[in-house]
């Protein structure tokens, strides 16, 4: 019988422990993608208790309240900050075998040596020492960052975002490396024609010009991805439920902008022509500076329209979706490929179904120009677990170079996430470790430990340019 | 070497035992889904050998048998029973690894207490034994639901169905709860209009009422509805390829009605469109009743045209589809859940590459105000193995809470099928024995062990409210 | 600590061992579906070094490099075979976990008796020790052959071609059964319209006959199927994406064979038409002859034109689709067995996400009349690798008979690739050893041995009369 989360959690050899233990632990992290607020990072800020670090934002512990049984006014609602821990911790019990177990239990071990089992016996207790350590000043968000080893950190941000807190933070000579990420999903979300000129109001604003036309568009837009390059910004990011690789020609577009701003709302196959324009645009310039772009694809999203209206998006009403996704992928790629203008790209997948189609699609673009030019990238989201994990791994592995893989990033809003970091390599030692003690790979230790040195640390590093 | 089907089959390790020898094997079954006859309930009969409770009707094995090269008249044809089990006796050894041959041999052992394997060497002893036994009144389906420790069960029945059987098996006191299930695909089945009306003439007479308009229809329907709440109903049921979420107004589909009514085919789109609105409304009453509601999906039906026409349905010829199903199912639960009429609901899918996409799904509508509302159901049809039972647990635990899960139901139209419940509860005993020991869950068994009997039985019967 | 690649490779339990090298590692192989040159088997060809012999041809090396940022020149290009040689020795050891791994020392270890891994320390004794052994007569290609126990062997060719070389292995009375396979993908692509109007000169040629119409075009290409017959072909193949299964008209289809003759591109639709319509008339082909007709399917092709310009088809750009498969190919089954004129069938999946819904399938027209008639094909392609082939033969025992498999071929187009049937053979008797250790199947040795020769070798022998 092995310890809950012992040392050796997750590592089932010797063998996945040498390689833990002695090569991956020490590595840095590189946290290429999450969603942390860069204003609290340039006021390094103390969290008041452990419900706003770990609860307020956290949809995954909301549905996983909500689902047993537990009201919205302790989730979002207005309930005390200990309330809503009391019902957190009643619901931990519940969640054996969903990654919130370990997760809960590794940031409770990992941020405030506490190895208690949360649930209601415990939950004062725990609330809190954790409460009283993050008002100490060992626990404000860049200590905190600190604690957790990481060299680069990058968030995700609107090109109409002023950047101003990255370049406070850059300002202030913090030695960790906190980069925006270019998103210009609302930049062509033209599902909604009056909320689409809202914002090309605000970019109109951001770059202090006058957009009248698709080309003002594109040039205010990209005077926005100049300004990001200027603060160190070198990756995009796109949430797309699909790629769009629809057919189209300039005047097509031009025309479509042209309805746009009249007020005009769009057909599907007009809306689809604009997106997949768009996106070709997006890529040109990743490609011109050479930047890193990258696709998360396949989720479903806002699927309850109640909720929804109630708390906005991003609050826990998303799901996978089945979508087509191979060949408009291909087409996309292509395009960007046959003009040689194809950037470094990481694919994210939601549905484990598409797994092979995605390990093998970055095959067809990998030509020998970048190791590792085109990436399939970590378990995502609902995929951001064991069993998910393990499955992406496989399918890189089987059909393309685990080797060269770029590895975990957190996607996430806490900064308690860190650890999903120590989850991953403990899950790739674990899995090296199996398959060298079994005699499926040889017993070269040194070869495997830099292998999974690469891909804990190296590997970004190099792929960045960081 | 562990041997084969001890009584630690599928428990491999110690802690999985305890659970389920501890925990797990005692609990009783609640049967919320399956398709046994209420009239052989309601005449409590025995059945004359082992060929006819296990091989009439049982299209797992005649698939089987048909693929071993067997000819179909030892299947569904005119060979005496004896020949019949001769054939299925010479396939057991050749079903090796499927499921046929666990199921086989545990029904043996559960049943008939023969532990023998089934084979040309042992068909004759063991046919004569156990069809000796079945003609005792120990083995009449009453004593045999007794035997299997069964509480409830649920049949699925037609809305035009009288229900006397149940009826009949109420007034007799049997102890163990026989409840129909409202089961209303033929209502909505618009492809063949000519049988759709004839369908429609049933639907008059079951309600005694005449059928003029579409809202005759629904309102001589829903009264089957309240009829069948009276015999104790509180469960409705679909098999549908997908859900069907097309938009519609009233008026359309009212024209529909009256097209079809005059024996005018419809176009695909009508067709969509009048499925789509039946659904809703009988999502309503379920939910107007506070019933729980079941769509099993993915099914690709009937591929064998020749064999279906001599045969029927349900003889063999169904397969696993790859239907659509993300899009449509978020439509059509929002568009019941946005005006708070989404009833508890389970859902049931038939192909495994869509198990994170339903896993997902559930959570979408899992609002907090019942534990566990919308269901993942246990894996279906084909999926009803042990493979198809842990990717599907996995699922569900990795992206819900597996804690709140309803658990198995046999979905068969055998009454050897119960020992499917006990193949379940081991394997799920297994999956828990295995993370605890490897340390990946705290070894605390009171807790699991708790968790174990909710899913084998406290949570399905407080879902239900029995 | 299992030593690599030691006589009980994969081979994880005492069991396992016993059926591998008790049972299937005597048995000789069928290799009924490969891409090999017969050319080089008529002219008994010795390869001049390592490099022709592994790297020639090989995309799936050349994706391992390229993705391992190695130039095209070392892949394709103009590189010595020393040179090239380099650098696939140096990404050999990024290819950890990936299927090369195995494939590659395997292979120096079965063909050339080298034990060494291979990487740059080792990369010039490997070249030279293999380059000097294929120099000698004993490794000639027939010998390599004869080395690996091969008793049957088919090629892939195009109607069209002339069969000489194997007329002449024929003659020669090489002892390995040589023959060819029908595969008419080119008699049906329409995309091209003036690439296919060469084609059909190429058809009139072979045939000796002039094509004016439909029924010419068929008759011709039918003279080429029964002019294969007389070389000893007994099987067909086709690569599709999908199967295609448009209703259509027999005038339809020569209204737009006589407009493709004028040089008139087709719709989209008179496309899916044509290609709907040819299937249905190979497949009454190989019904009349009693052949079996293989369908690869799911494979989206050509996807990186700019490096399909440079190189041509086949040189590793092609990848996984997620294409929708399940209706057209039951209707497709339908319409032949309709009137029983469906063919022995074998259906490879390139998709695993399909696997569950392609091992249903076959079980929908598995009718009794031969064993095993409608087969799930082994992991293709990117699936040919323990997992893909776990998952395949995982999903066949679960959904059919995996006793009835025909089981292992190469579809390889290098004569170093028989030792995948060895690393088939040892995943196969893995998992029958691993469920027979842990009391999942019973201790029987005997028959448990037989169904993994069968499977091996008797199954495919049978099924396919040599």
């Amino acid at each position: 019988m092995k310890k809950f989360l012992d040392k050796d959690f997750i590592l089932q050899n010797t063998t996945a422990q040498t390689l833990y233990h002695g090569y991956a632990a020490k590595m840095p992290v590189i946290d290429y993608h999450n969603h942390l607020p860069p204003d609290q990072i340039a006021n390094d800020i103390n969290f008041q208790n452990l419900t706003q670090v770990w609860q307020y934002g956290d949809h995954y512990k909301w549905r996983a309240m909500r689902t047993n049984g537990v009201h919205e006014s302790y989730c979002t609602g207005d309930k005390t900050d200990y309330e809503k821990f009391e019902k957190w911790a009643a619901t931990v019990p519940y969640t054996l075998r969903n990654p919130l177990y370990h997760w809960t239990h590794l940031e409770l071990q990992r941020y405030y040596n506490i190895d208690k089992i949360l649930s209601p016996d415990t939950a004062r207790e725990i609330y809190e020492e954790a409460s009283a350590k993050l008002s100490t000043p060992e626990y404000s968000v860049r200590n905190l960052l600190r604690k957790m080893n990481v060299k680069v950190l990058c968030t995700t941000d609107d090109p109409t975002d002023s950047l101003e807190h990255h370049q406070k933070i850059k300002d202030d000579g913090f030695e960790i490396k906190i980069l925006p990420a270019y998103r210009p999903d609302k930049a062509m979300n033209v599902d909604d024609v009056a909320g689409f000129n809202a914002y090309i109001a605000k970019v109109e604003a951001a770059s202090n010009t006058s957009v009248s036309s698709y080309q003002d568009y594109l040039k205010a837009l990209k005077s926005r991805h100049d300004f990001f390059a200027t603060i160190g910004c070198s990756v995009s990011d796109h949430g797309l439920e699909m790629i769009y690789a629809e057919d189209y020609t300039d005047a097509e577009i031009k025309n479509i902008f042209d309805r746009i701003r009249g007020g005009t709302a769009l057909s599907v196959e007009e809306n689809l022509k604009f997106k997949s324009a768009m996106l070709v645009e997006f890529a040109q310039w990743d490609h011109e500076k050479n930047w890193v772009q990258q696709y998360h694809l396949g989720a479903l999203r806002n699927n309850n329209r109640r909720m929804m209206h109630l708390l906005g998006a991003d609050t826990g009403w998303d799901s996978i979706g089945d979508f087509s996704q191979g060949r408009a992928l291909a087409k996309f790629l292509n395009t960007l490929d046959s003009t040689n203008q194809l950037a470094k790209t990481i694919l994210y997948n939601l549905n484990p179904a598409d797994n092979e189609l995605m390990a093998t699609m970055i095959g067809n673009f990998n030509d020998g120009s970048v190791a590792g030019k085109i990436q399939f990238g970590s378990g995502w989201w609902f995929l951001d677990q064991k069993d998910g994990m393990v499955k992406q791994i496989n399918a890189l592995s089987n059909m393309g170079l685990l080797s060269r893989f770029v590895g975990m990033l957190t996607d996430s809003r806490s900064f308690m996430s860190y650890p999903r970091h120590e989850y991953f390599r403990r899950i790739l030692c674990n899995m090296f470790g199996e398959e060298i003690e079994n005699g499926e790979l040889p017993n070269d230790i040194e070869w495997v430990g830099k292998i999974v040195q690469d891909i804990c640390y190296n590997n970004a590093k190099n792929y960045f340019g960081w």
